[in-house]
């Protein structure tokens, strides 16, 4: 049976470790991080999650704030707000929450963030730095599957790491975390031919596809450490229960048989969903350290 | 036996075919299009290589420009030829050919080009749209590499793609142009456990490391086609010639092991080299059309 990688606790310690920091920036340089987060709309998962990011980011003692603009709000108003907040001396890190409505043009709204506060790690200035191997911020999902990793095995340098989807937000950063760590670096996607072989070879095997389930048992390596990154809705076990409605949150792996054969494995929920606010905390101390033009580490 | 890919035919036709779209867009916008080669100190190769490069642009009907500057020239100095490049209306592409003397920083210079006219690639704003899926400027080799591939095979899609190498100059654009293609994708490099294990499982083989005749015939999937990247000077066959310090050019690729053993192979030299010019003359297209901001595909 593979170890059960703990999401939950591995993200209580890296917000514990981001507070710690938080305060001896503050001790050192008279600065407190601040993050501010941008939502349009009302969309309710939206809300909670921009709620949980601004609560997680003042109880780590960050400086925190949340814009909460109507739906109705033309673009330029929110580039008009971007563009305050690219000058206010006290934000560190703006997170404008995605969707956007369908109105505006998120590529625009993104490309406008300063990328040294871009804390998402979405500009294409970011992607690029992260793509030459410049300092980069980095977008916050791949940063927590890496973290998890790293903590579950000895050395990264040299295994063989298999990324299944090719997402901009997911995908395609994680494959260039794994290849910065030394792996042997497979990206497989929609297209490729034989999935099943493909993730047989995979030492570490990342799966964000968003298909509830896909990666079966008997498509990973014995022994192999599997990061699930999807979040999937299916209907409840509990037949009556299901059909009332009621749902349960599934991986892109199935995790009762992957149990079997992983050496280890993240669940879901508990994996890396957990890691990814606490990463936008680190995202934003490394931000703000920068921005001082200290090294991040200075904080440690 | 392998088919060869005759990289010096591919590369004459598509010198032609910029030659045809460049009169096309002086016909339809009035406009030449124009590449100005900035050139540092006197490395004798980088000058023949520059030579080449206006000599090639100016036969197709380029406006061609070389600043030759001496070794001794400040960064500063430097930096102000490339701003007045930047805004000079008939420059569309400007290359500042590598390596710089000791006393610059190439990351800086490279930095300064103004990315729509950066038509070597390089900057991290095109890394970026590269990696994120916007238009780009790509760098020339690793796209005349995916031009043999796209006019040797049918479809790339869901094919095995193996890089090895991961620079930023060719390794890393070039996984990314592979999965753009949407063949699967695999980034080998100097810390992969089993190199060879991991290039039989290609049916699209890049080699881009620099080490003479490293990939050895057994590596290569029957079938397979090899793109060889590779420039190695070695000593002479003739034991008399390489006592006199004679030299010949091989590429990564023991190429008469592999020849027996793929599907279709480029030599060294004659295969990938001939490619990056013409490719450097098909970016300066791309750059002048959306610079005017015209769909490349119009000057077609």
């Amino acid at each position: 049976m593979a170890r059960i990688i703990d999401g939950k606790a591995h993200a209580a310690a890296l917000r514990e470790e981001a507070g710690r920091r938080a305060r001896r920036m503050l001790e050192l340089t008279g600065v407190q991080p601040g993050l501010s987060v941008v939502i349009v709309g009302d969309d309710p998962a939206s809300r909670l999650y921009v709620k949980n990011k601004g609560e997680q980011a003042a109880a780590a003692g960050f400086r925190s704030e949340t814009h909460t603009l109507p739906e109705t709000i033309s673009q330029d108003e929110l580039l008009d707000l971007v563009a305050r907040l690219n000058l206010d001396p006290a934000v560190h890190g703006i997170l404008v929450q995605l969707p956007l409505p369908a109105h505006m043009d998120a590529q625009a709204v993104l490309a406008a963030i300063d990328p040294a506060k871009d804390v998402d790690g979405f500009h294409v200035i970011n992607a690029g730095r992260l793509a030459v191997g410049l300092p980069a911020l980095v977008p916050c999902t791949p940063l927590g599957c890496l973290r998890l990793l790293k903590a579950e095995l000895d050395q990264l340098k040299g295994l063989e790491a298999v990324v299944v989807g090719r997402s901009n937000i997911v995908g395609k950063p994680m494959a260039q975390l794994l290849l910065q760590a030394d792996c042997t670096v497979t990206i497989a996607h929609s297209r490729t031919r034989d999935l099943p072989q493909v993730c047989r070879r995979a030492d570490i095997l990342v799966a964000a596809v968003g298909r509830a389930e896909m990666i079966r048992g008997d498509w990973i390596k014995p022994g192999a450490t599997v990061i699930d990154v999807g979040i999937n809705r299916v209907p409840s076990r509990d037949p009556a229960k299901a059909a009332e409605g009621k749902t349960r949150v599934v991986g892109d792996v199935a995790f009762d048989e992957a149990v079997e054969v992983a050496g280890a494995i993240t669940p879901v929920p508990g994996g890396v969903g957990p890691m990814t606010i606490a990463c936008l905390l680190d995202n934003t101390l490394t931000a703000a350290a920068r921005i001082l033009e200290r090294d991040p580490a200075e904080f440690a």
